[in-house]
């Protein structure tokens, strides 16, 4: 590192020691720190910084898996479609609106990816808004790349307009930018509630009554805060949401999506990927597609099964802790990580691309610094540390609430300041 | 029953021994017996009848899973999609083209459920036609309902015309009915191999090349045919295919679809659900839509990595046994299942509703009485027999070369046989 920096070094160990303390106390006073020790790996000395892109699975889960395989699939065979796993999509669906979404029951569904699970619900949105008039859709350029690559897919297939909010990332989508774009030309506005990048945390409410009061639709992705961040989509009036599952619910890699369909919009649910499952009496295999009632509408193929096992045993934890607790311990991770970040980074001039007020922010802080890239990531990645890399020059910290301890922030970020100065 | 059946009970007791015998000398002589033991549940009286709805597990999958969940999420982390996950849908995709499909490199992947995937490759498939007078979708009314759902709501939106051949159950869809409604209005013909009921085999490479013989393109639903029936598709020149994981080749249920897409329709490929995963560089998450290159470009979503985990052994299995020796087997079954039909169910007013002809039936039998309904098959499923029922009156044998033995197929129409005379 340059000269500037080495004056500091004494102080800096003693910062370290101190924000040390700091960590042990925080862990000390942790109510959820009973959670950790229910996760894999978390014995080991590995800071894992990226539950928010996947997170650790459940040590029940190794398991919990190979008995449903054993007892459920090889035991039942066929049976289990109808002794359980056919309505095991709103089964889960109902207690993830009851444990994370604020949705009353028969309004979520676990289906899909959240890709597919996004496209359903931008066509179902569109398919319900009756004023022809109405051909814009709304969204950012901090949106996570599927939501803009299928809007553009979708744009392009129906005649829509695309308007784009130019997002500043440090500061977010703003209710008044949503208030400037919308209007009478507005049929849906796609926003990520949490954002990718920086960790923003967009004014649900406020941006859902905006695009409300303009004659909109909104349909809002939530994977980066269903299970970091309270949600009550039903009191906002959310009209459609999305989300995945292997982030804060450990679904694993790849497991299903989830949409939420406010109970309004069901009756009239059209969504364009008509299948077997979603369609009445499914197994009457009759002719001619008729919706099933309600949220299994929703549905087009069959479902994952199989990769709705996991997320089961965290949703049973959620309910446990309460997402009110959930959330504490995610502002106090993330304040602690702005913590180290001001004492430890900031003088090797690394730069917060979070907003500080914890209010505005979800589970995971991004660090940027020119000389960030793929490969410093790659390089922590062979050591025992694991943040993500967010181009062009960003370090994304995740901090996973139920499996995160405050020394292990301490420990991952300190290897980042080690790559610095290294 | 009647008493006509009465006089017949000193022969169908000799006629029961004279089939024992034949089922154990059947067994004896299977060169793929050594298979049926590395399936769970294989060592029990239960006669399952039903791997073409959802295949048995192999033995090893239980610890297959719980392993990858220990060492491969828990252990890798964010760091298995780099290292190995993200390549997975290609790789399976390639040896299920080697082992399965009759595919070469490139053209085959795992993604969604069959239902989207089917969506995906007829909207594709709609795509590459250039000719805006074609706007027919010729399928049949035999086809599986996901498949006949579908096309209603993608004609809808696209303003196409549904040409429906009405199949007699019995004699499957022809060459000749390809040829009658086929021509310069065609865009895309939709047709399954297997027919989910009745077990009809397509001629799918003459039906192929009378649909291209029209102009038009063929999507082939090979749900019922992958692991049963030999397969060509890069000799028969077919454009397009889909089909599921969970029955004949044991990915669980839920485990996600394949896609087939001949490799003369790739640069062009154009699916409509543009995601993250189809994108060129996807990482990189950039501005703007560009599909990546190849057979990757047919991805939306976030792959469903632990759905993908049990076909695995499967295909190993395949490959070892190899399809040529699996199809004689799947005749063999079929063959001896006929032959108890003619002995034991014929006589009491049962009728055959699958082609006799060997080359005309897939690995499933299906068998038609005034009697049969839902509450019989749910009754057997009570014992230890487990077939199917399909609408309105039929009970549907479904016969898994790599894990049904002989007398596991005697034992289980035996008991269809004691329903009849309970």
């Amino acid at each position: 590192m340059s000269i500037q920096q080495q004056p500091v070094a004494g102080n800096a160990e003693d910062a370290v020691a101190s924000l040390q303390q700091r960590a042990a106390g925080l862990d000390r006073q942790d109510r959820l720190a009973h959670c950790r020790s229910l996760f894999i790996g978390t014995d080991t000395p590995l800071s894992y910084l990226d539950g928010n892109s996947l997170g650790r699975p459940l040590r029940r889960t190794p398991e919990d898996v190979a008995a449903f395989i054993r007892d459920g699939w090889g035991g039942r065979l066929i049976r289990g479609w109808d002794e359980e796993w056919l309505e095991l999509p709103q089964a889960i669906g109902d207690q993830l609106g009851r444990a994370v979404l604020g949705a009353s029951p028969g309004q979520a569904i676990i289906a899909d990816s959240t890709t597919v699970v996004l496209y359903k619900l931008i066509r179902a949105a569109l398919a319900a808004v009756q004023d022809a008039d109405r051909n814009e859709l709304v969204l950012d350029t901090e949106n996570f790349p599927t939501d803009r690559y299928l809007v553009e897919g979708i744009a392009l297939e129906e005649g829509l307009t695309l308007r784009w909010i130019e997002t500043d990332p440090a500061a977010g989508v703003t209710v008044d930018q949503v208030r400037q774009v919308t209007g009478p030309r507005t049929a849906v506005v796609l926003l990520s509630h949490v954002a990718y990048r920086s960790g923003h945390l967009a004014d649900l409410p406020a941006i859902t009554q905006a695009a409300h009061d303009a004659g909109a639709l909104v349909v809002w992705d939530l994977c980066h805060s269903a299970g970091s961040v309270e949600l009550d989509l039903d009191g906002a009036g959310v009209d459609f949401a999305a989300g995945c599952t292997y982030k804060y619910l450990n679904g694993g890699p790849g497991s299903p999506a989830f949409a939420y369909v406010n109970q309004r919009h069901l009756a009239t649910l059209n969504q364009p990927i008509w299948g077997w499952m979603g369609r009445k009496d499914a197994f009457e295999m009759a002719a001619g597609y008729e919706p099933a009632p309600g949220i299994r509408g929703f549905l087009s193929g069959t479902p994952a099964i199989f990769g709705m096992l996991a997320m089961r045993g965290t949703l049973d934890l959620i309910e446990e802790a309460t997402m009110a607790a959930i959330r504490e311990k995610s502002v106090r991770l993330t304040t602690f990580a702005i913590e180290i970040f001001d004492e430890l980074l900031a003088p090797l001039g690394v730069e917060l691309a979070t907003p500080r007020e914890p209010a505005e922010r979800g589970s995971h802080i991004t660090l940027d610094h020119p000389s960030f890239s793929k490969e410093t990531v790659a390089a922590m990645w062979e050591g025992d540390v694991i943040p993500d890399f967010r181009s062009p020059r960003g370090i994304r910290v995740g901090l996973s609430p139920l499996s995160t301890s405050f020394e292990e922030v301490l420990h991952g970020m300190l290897a980042i300041r080690d790559r610095l100065q290294g």
